[in-house]
């Protein structure tokens, strides 16, 4: 038999489980669902293919939506055998369901549902259907993802005054199981059992404060999944019950590996990789207890770990398909300018990671909506501002927003630089002579230079309109990361702003991406390294398992995991906190793509830094590199991956 | 307590139901769904309201959605009693999704959930909540309708060979059940048990082609809800089973009546009222076994029907929802462009109904967008033409359709009379001069003059483009209902097409609803009587129970049900063949509205058709009209209803 994939409507999946997951987020028994236009799945679609057929053969349509088979002229139910005579038969597959997406699944030796098929949705032309390599066998629900388990008895188990307090030997987005012990007396209890579930020990224990309290389903014997370290079971004794956590995981392979002689190093990557698995299910999320929000400016970032550490093109495409949703494009990205003008930006470093064609194609109309309705808010200038209700985020600093906001505008400017480029991958540029886009970038960059460019400063400034000629670390740091500023100004930049105290330090750990990635950029290797021990070997001191939303060394230990004013309002397992991952790999390993997909790429090891090193890192989706060695001896090997596999 | 109703974001109560009735149709085992574009209910709304507090308050919010209310600063769950200061609050609540639109009930003396509330989808500014006098219970839920049920009893029961057929005094909308009779010996048989329904006894008896065959669920001793009058019953025999009718419907009070001297006039009048009943549900649907959709053309038919015979506006809105979908429009009504041009019409014809200013200043942008759309598909001449995959359909007929076809122009034209009328019904005219869509009738209509119409055969053709000049009823029949002839060219069509036995006769139901119509208009209400005794008595005496798709009185008993090739294939109980009871109110009762609503109204009764006469005649929605008498004396008073027990 041919290989079969559920099929449907693209996007629609992504939109259906981005729907799931932004609706997901549990504080203190209330659901807290995202607050951006959230919709679009279709509820009635077809699929076509027509075939020429060899011989006589059968197939039989599986599907949960209402609707029927046409194979050449006469219509069948689903779910029954239908043969066909050899010869041309066109066949449509109509499908409508209400609640869900509508999806088929054909078992067949010659007809199947496989790839090739066209979906409709009764408003735009035909396009190639939407299919998962999840979703390959009859008995699957696509509506339903099927995670992977793995079963944690608690490492450490303390009785208190009040009740139990379980500890797992890492933070898990588990349920919870709690099952009574059937020698005791009360293991015919039918009270329902309450358990406190924390990220740290501090919550779990506080069972006014904590996030997540459940009851344990009297039939499953399980709580739902939620981000757990720390059990707490008010009541009862310690020989009473037995608890584990179900942990349920997206299976994503991890490609890459980091050892070197400094163990704190070696920690730091492996705290950060589990940071990162734990934050990469169905679709890259900023954190597991909270948000759990697809949010694009913390997908862009997860691109680059994901780059450098699982290498898998799949999450990249739901996450950037959940996000961008149907045409047309009324509102921005999560209510974000800058998050809108991230996604034109995430399609180019998909591309320049996987050398992804039949994404940048399918995608490539939405791109230019995108940016289209970010024209649609351009001044007098060409400069990019919000309109009433938009969100111009950039950061949580105090930036002057007055007017445009530059950083956007160097936001702006790579985006036309991205479309640029992808205009071509999608084979949409009409003639060698057409740079739309590169005309507006470099006219764009000089009403940067004319606006903002500070000389006295040797900066760019927040905003003209203000007055204020206010200098923040934001766009600087954007105009080396996207090469807006020349050599000679990025130096300048360096040491006026970056290197200059009395320009307000960044604060998040999301903007210190930037800034790290930067001073890599800029040769400045040293000083991140010392940046790095110290900031997340900071949290590791005090007992991270996994890293944080934000850490403050200044703040006690007692306020440690208070934030937004929220007494355990912190997230302790944050996606945009892995960065090491993608610093250490890219710099320090010193691993770079030079031709789109790793079909050319660099290897430059910085020894300097480490006496041994011992780690594998990926290049494209198909290929490793294999650096190890000492400061006498390195060895470099290329470990090519068996393309079949996959599916 | 204040009244409260259900709220949602305008419109997503009819998308959603819409598409439960646009894919309930049934063909023998298979789901039909209906082949356009179904989607749109929102998956993530707030409700907002501000209110100023006299005095300490409480009230509970009911939801099935995932979310939260806000009210200052402070959030709760939904379900819990939230206790208010006095002052100002505002309060928000959070509703999120997926498988159905997010509703929310709030119970409360002060905070209540009425019509004041505000919706916001996250993309368009907040507008007015949307809610049904049907959802005014804590405990309803609004995704479900709560049909009215009425229990039946079979009228004859027939013993055949293979079986039992069960006759039920009229057609209906129905889940049969079937009890074991408990005296039999086959009363603990496990075996599921088959029914086969019918419009016809035929059609109930031919266990193949019938429609409508299921297997009576075990639990509830039910078939779902389907159309039918006969129910075959096979292998059992008459004492073993109790079957039943429980008809299903939704409680829409007649308010008209009518009884004259001709028995045959009665009788057709009172069929055409349990046909339209049928077929008006939660939504004006085409037929209650085929198709069960809501298309824009039936639809527009039933609203002249309703407004005489129930006069409930209530079930206009819910289908003009229904019908037009969200902005931005990019596919035409049911994929037919006469069909979106009917939608604009069938706004004017609701408002000048029942005066209904709050529906129109609703949709009124939606009437903007939905002509824009049309004028995106002008030719040159100002004509609407079909872009690829539109339909363009006005009647199942032999019309010369290449190029820009007549009919639709004229409907074009009648859309720009109605925007212009309901332009400043929304308040939407800026100013006394500006008569936009007035100057593009009067220039639309010259065009069609200089186009169309045709001095030697008196008459408008249907195409310029093909040369053939050849002229149908339609588009000479459009130019007299919507006033586009002048009075002189109207009397020529009459004559020259109407009366013309060369010009092919209008063959469909459909199409004679605006035939009849016109030739009331131009004063030949003799014929129409006897056209209306001929066609419809003709149906009564084949039997029918309710009026059909269609009837030819040439067609043998045997071949009766026949259409589309499909030897059940008619609708046996369709709404646009309740016509009379619109044309027997309008023009032979004489009822007339003159101002919106009925404000200003005529009653002319044609005592020349009767000897007596006794029929009431619903104006507009408050107003019924009792005309009584015979042709020495006739008394007409108006019925004033009470207005305060409507909610």
């Amino acid at each position: 038999m041919k290989k079969s994939y559920w099929l449907w409507y693209p996007g629609d999946f992504e939109l259906y489980h981005a729907m799931k997951q932004n609706f997901s987020r549990v504080e203190r028994g209330m659901g807290w669902p995202a607050f951006w236009k959230s919709e679009g799945f279709r509820n009635r679609v077809v699929f076509r293919r027509t075939y020429q057929l060899q011989e006589e053969t059968a197939f039989i349509v599986h599907s949960e939506a209402t609707g029927y088979v046409l194979a050449g002229e006469k219509k069948y139910p689903f779910g029954r055998k239908i043969l066909c005579g050899s010869g041309e038969i066109p066949i449509s597959i109509h499908a409508a369901c209400i609640e869900k997406f509508p999806t088929i699944y054909i078992e067949g030796d010659v007809i199947c549902s496989d790839q090739e098929w066209l979906a409709e949705d009764y408003d735009q032309p035909p396009v190639p259907v939407g299919y998962s390599r999840y979703f390959m066998k009859a008995d699957q629900i696509p509506s339903v993802w099927n995670y992977d388990e793995k079963r944690y008895k608690p490492v450490r188990v303390e009785e208190t005054d009040s009740g139990v307090l379980y500890e797992f030997e890492t933070e898990l987005t588990a349920q919870i199981e709690v099952v009574r012990a059937v020698h005791t007396e009360r293991a015919d209890d039918t009270e329902k059992i309450r358990i406190f579930c924390g990220e740290s020990r501090e919550e779990a224990m506080d069972q006014e404060h904590c996030y997540y309290s459940w009851e344990i389903d009297p039939v499953t014997n399980r709580s739902p999944r939620c981000a757990v370290r720390f059990v707490f079971l008010p009541k009862y004794k310690k020989e009473e019950m037995k608890v584990s956590a179900i942990h349920q995981y997206v299976d994503i392979p991890i490609k890459a590996s980091f050892s070197c002689d400094d163990e704190l190093l070696n920690q730091i990557w492996a705290v950060a990789e589990h940071t990162f698995q734990l934050c990469s299910g169905i679709f890259f999320i900023d954190g597991i207890k909270r948000d759990k929000w697809i949010w694009g400016g913390d997908a862009y970032q997860s691109l680059f770990v994901n780059q450098y550490l699982m290498a898998d093109p799949d999450i990249n495409r739901r996450t950037l398909l959940a996000l961008r949703g149907n045409d047309p494009m009324t509102t921005h990205i999560n209510t974000i300018v800058d998050y809108s003008l991230y996604w034109i930006l995430s399609i180019k470093e998909h591309y320049e990671a996987y050398a992804d064609e039949e994404f940048v194609r399918q995608v490539y109309p939405k791109m230019v909506s995108l940016i289209k309705f970010c024209e649609e808010q351009l001044d007098e200038h060409g400069f990019l501002i919000g309109r009433k209700k938009d969100w111009i985020y950039i950061d949580w600093a105090d930036l002057d927003k007055e007017g445009p906001v530059c950083a956007e505008q160097m936001l702006l400017a790579a985006c036309y630089k991205a479309m640029d480029a992808m205009e071509s991958v999608a084979g949409n540029r009409e003639c060698a002579a057409c740079t739309e886009y590169n005309d507006k970038y470099v006219e764009l960059v000089r009403k940067i230079d004319q606006f903002y460019w500070d000389e006295e400063q040797s900066a760019y400034i927040d905003s003209f309109s203000s007055g204020r000629r206010h200098v923040t670390r934001h766009a600087n740091i954007f105009a080396i990361l996207y090469g807006i500023a020349d050599t000679e100004r990025q130096k300048q930049i360096v040491d006026c702003v970056l290197f200059n105290d009395r320009i307000p330090a960044i604060t998040t750990p999301y903007f210190k991406f930037y800034e790290l990635d930067v001073l890599c950029r800029m040769g400045r290797l040293a000083e991140v390294l010392e940046q790095m021990k110290s900031y997340w070997g900071g949290m590791l001191k005090r007992g991270a398992v996994t890293f944080w939303e934000e850490y403050d060394p200044n703040v006690s230990e007692a306020e440690q995991y208070d934030m937004y004013g929220d007494k355990f309002g912190k997230s302790l397992c944050h996606a945009w906190a892995a960065s090491p991952i993608y610093l250490l790999a890219r710099y320090f390993a010193g691993v770079r793509i030079l031709k789109p997909g790793g079909e050319q790429y660099e290897v430059k090891p910085q020894m300097e830094f480490f006496q041994k090193i011992d780690c594998t890192v990926p290049v494209g989706r198909w290929k490793r590199v294999h650096i190890y060695g000492d400061t006498e001896h390195l060895d470099i090997e290329e470990l090519q991956e068996q393309q079949c596999v996959e599916v």
